[in-house]
């Protein structure tokens, strides 16, 4: 596409001259962009991935039939952004008037559910400006009450093979440093350590140790955090996974280190690439454990029009 | 235990001499089910049958890796009692300044979350008087913000064997009459017909066609419902299974033949027998395609101190 | 404004040759209406009149001191919208652990408080395109969590001469026809055969009986109901109230008689001429007992940035 | 009733044996406070005050039509109690489609928004052991939807003369001090200086200088506060007033200074004497212009079966 390589070539020899701190990332053009690979119209990216043959390779890493869990517990008590809530109300019981005496208790639950805990990340939740993956438009889908394409009820459940790249046990730290950038050769030198290796429709899972602050140091995980950055996330992008998970807020470093850029890895993952992201992860049970490979299932609920959903995932091995 | 033998004997003889219309069915004393059969203080109850061993023989049956979800889309058209609601409020974009021009979208969500759509019933849902399974009591363990004991999050993400029985296949009935009774012997001769027997630590799923009015005649789906009544469910509770389920929205019979007694099955087992209930399930794909026996593989959100969760199963064969 | 009057001319002229119903009403220009008479910049519109004057003049029209109410009892069976909601979610004893034994209960409201009941209409809540009172626009003042302008907390406590203005009285009916527009002629006789006439300041109150309806025929209430149109709006808007209310749920007649424009009222009321509306008045007592003027006194909520306020309105004579 | 006395005599003689510090406050039981003095069964208290010759009354002292603004602004920024909530979520623009282009935005709250900012307390709010005003017992009149009895809605609009305390100015002080406790000669001794006399059937409002933390102190507004104490309160109850309210968020001195007791003055105004309180007002004004006497004019929201409501007061001189 020659017109767009020397539209960049302009951007780059202008920025050459009049900037001395270049910006480190500019995400594509919708032209560069779209349609996705996975074809026009397309609204489950990577998701596509999971054939009956991912999920036969995933049972078969099953041996023990033993489960580690993955999600954290929800509450008021974890970690938010201030824009956030999770405020869960008890409907005392209801005492049936019927002989049998059946009282009946249950809950009204007001958060942004899809969007806090250990959750599932859709694409109608991030675009660059106001496109998002496959160039759907936000004026086009959404409406007050959830989105008309691209909602989380698209993705379906999801199981395949799951990988744990342990960075923080190849830095030999508990946990990674407050605003380190996981590079390539981190991810690569840590599977290496492991002797494990991706595949395509793999589900990518970084260890970085900041989940040991959740519910003790609940300020310090939502100020900042270790993650991987613009190149490491090209890099995976291109081993093909279903989705990018880790024990962060936002899988990726934060803030990126470029103070130009806002989450560049979201618009990665979520908007170029179709790849869904798995964000604060409970994974020192994984790492303890040393399980490298897995059988991972995740079952985002099937809201209607939602930018994502928490979700309780599971490694089986 | 002779004194309660005793006395029930008591209670039939008065009962055969007083009342024209004897109650079917009454629920045992604390005394004569406490503590559960998983110890006292036991919070999981059946939901302890998933050891390595269940979950193996889970994954062994998984043959092609084909994936049949069992979970309706959430959203407010769905069929749900008048006291409870699912809202979705697109809170619409937030565009950061930074220069990569990332929108950010997410959506309040008002909804008693463990209760609504195809959902997962926990021991906190429903008592036998102020008294739960293992006999806690509500008294001492409801607080405005949740349960502080029998929460869903003791409960933990479940995979097993799953057993469809599909009594409206047995009657030759695509949806089984709106108050239909399912008898043991419905069960039985179900589970003849497609060759099939329980284990114990099995999930049981009913299939009686009544889902096929989901989002279609929601007045009609929760007006009444075909569903299994207390002789068996106690069959059911016999051969101990870690849940049933089913695609009506409360598993049994609704409303009980003997309008005497309210929701009978909710307390044989999630108060009597530490039985979790699937609720809500989307099961014609499942029927359809024959599929009595595969991998069900639940997980209900780890929602602390809640009577429940939505969820989206999968069964996996 | 000669060049408006040409425009409005041509657009007249090109009309009658292509279009054979012609739209019966366009919103004025943002040049045609911006600045208000209040002046650039000013926020709150009509509410300007309320002065110590004002004031003044509506305390001296208490005679007896009998206060009449004119809002409905708020609660989940009162006519809304589908797209809005009340939920009222009691959070039931927490007993203080002191000696005392205080036992404190309070409740949860989901709810868009500031439209639904007996509401007080602000400027946010409508535009012409995008543009609101005073020619602010959407995106400029619009954030997740309120507006930055023109919220409701800007009115303030409103007390004004209230003039009730009883059309139904006038046409002898208990209850005006479901989608009668009511004219000018139809307000002037009303104020003749009751002996009033307004005032610059005034609040005007309309009465259609349609208020009869509310909690008893909800459906009926909220498709359609009588009220003013286009013609009776801009003659009361140059009457110069401070508000306009009445006993349905836009003040105007709904449906428009003209299928091409959706409650223009709306428009010329908020947008175009800075008067707020008030709507859902309960006005039975006040037409039984003939009550035509009175002192209004109406205390919207300070919620900030709110797009209006339920409120419990009373009269005063 | 000389048992009651003859029981209290014991208590005391009791008490001087083996308590040190005695509890400085007993709620009376049932049998001393009920029916309350307003009849069986009522549910107003002293609400029943607001008769027209109440009003007429207010209304004479409006001599120039000055309005005073009692109320706080609503927003997620007011000092709130950990367990209470304001959100509110705009739902961004309805384009409707008709050719007059009428775009129309609302909000969602969640709140407990009978008990945040500036707020009327209903008798569902609080109870002595589980019986409240008028000896409604709390098991027979909530429902997880709201209270049958003592609802807010039964209060009505309340205007009547308004008196300011101004305890601050009688001290000299900006603030009183963070834990002060208001006696009943510090309110006599501020009337006196005020030249000002109570009335049965006044509103009484309280001077402390503790809202001028509101919004700039949240954490120390809501840790303690100058107020009432119990003396105080009980002299105040026999003034005989429609409510009393204060610039801070109980009314009342909080803590009490006696450890063993919770807030009493809640039960001994809103419990034994069904005198409402008004909570949270902002003062400032009223007082820097030394408005001592004024028509207040008060409307809670009528929301069925709720505990309580925000308000916007007004003082109009």
């Amino acid at each position: 596409m020659r017109p767009i390589t020397a539209g960049i070539a302009i951007v780059v020899v202008l920025g050459s001259i009049t900037v001395t701190h270049a910006q480190s990332w500019r995400p594509p053009t919708d032209a560069q962009r779209c349609p996705s690979k996975w074809g026009a119209g397309d609204q489950r990216g990577a998701a596509n991935h999971v054939t009956p043959a991912i999920v036969l390779r995933a049972a078969q890493l099953i041996k023990t039939g033993e489960v580690i869990e993955l999600g954290h517990v929800l509450s008021a008590a974890m970690p938010m952004p201030a824009t956030r809530q999770f405020n869960l109300h008890v409907k005392r019981t209801v005492m049936n008037p019927q002989s049998n005496r059946r009282g009946s208790n249950e809950e009204l639950v007001t958060s942004e559910i899809g969007q806090v805990g250990t959750q599932f990340d859709g694409f109608a939740h991030q675009s660059i400006e106001s496109s998002h993956y496959n160039c759907f438009k936000t004026d086009e889908i959404a409406t007050r009450t959830g989105f008309t394409k691209l909602g989380v009820e698209n993705v379906g459940s999801l199981m395949t093979r799951g990988v744990l790249i342990d960075v923080a046990g190849l830095k030999g730290a508990d946990i990674l440093p407050d605003t380190y950038e996981i590079t390539v050769q981190d991810l690569q030198q840590a599977m290496q350590r492991q002797n494990v290796s991706l595949q395509p429709g793999d589900a990518v899972i970084i260890h970085t140790g900041w989940g040991k602050l959740w519910g003790k140091e609940n300020a310090r995980y939502m100020k900042s955090c270790p993650g991987i950055g613009v190149a490491a996330a090209e890099w995976l992008a291109k081993q093909d996974p279903i989705l990018v998970g880790a024990d962060n807020f936002p899988v990726e470093v934060s803030p990126n280190p470029d103070a130009q850029i806002s989450a560049p890895v979201h618009q990665i993952m979520l908007v170029v690439n179709g790849i869904h992201l798995l964000e604060n992860l409970k994974l020192d049970e994984l790492a303890a454990k040393r399980v490298y490979e897995f059988a991972l299932v995740v079952q985002p609920l099937k809201i209607k029009g939602a930018t994502g959903s928490t979700v309780a995932p599971m490694a089986i091995r």
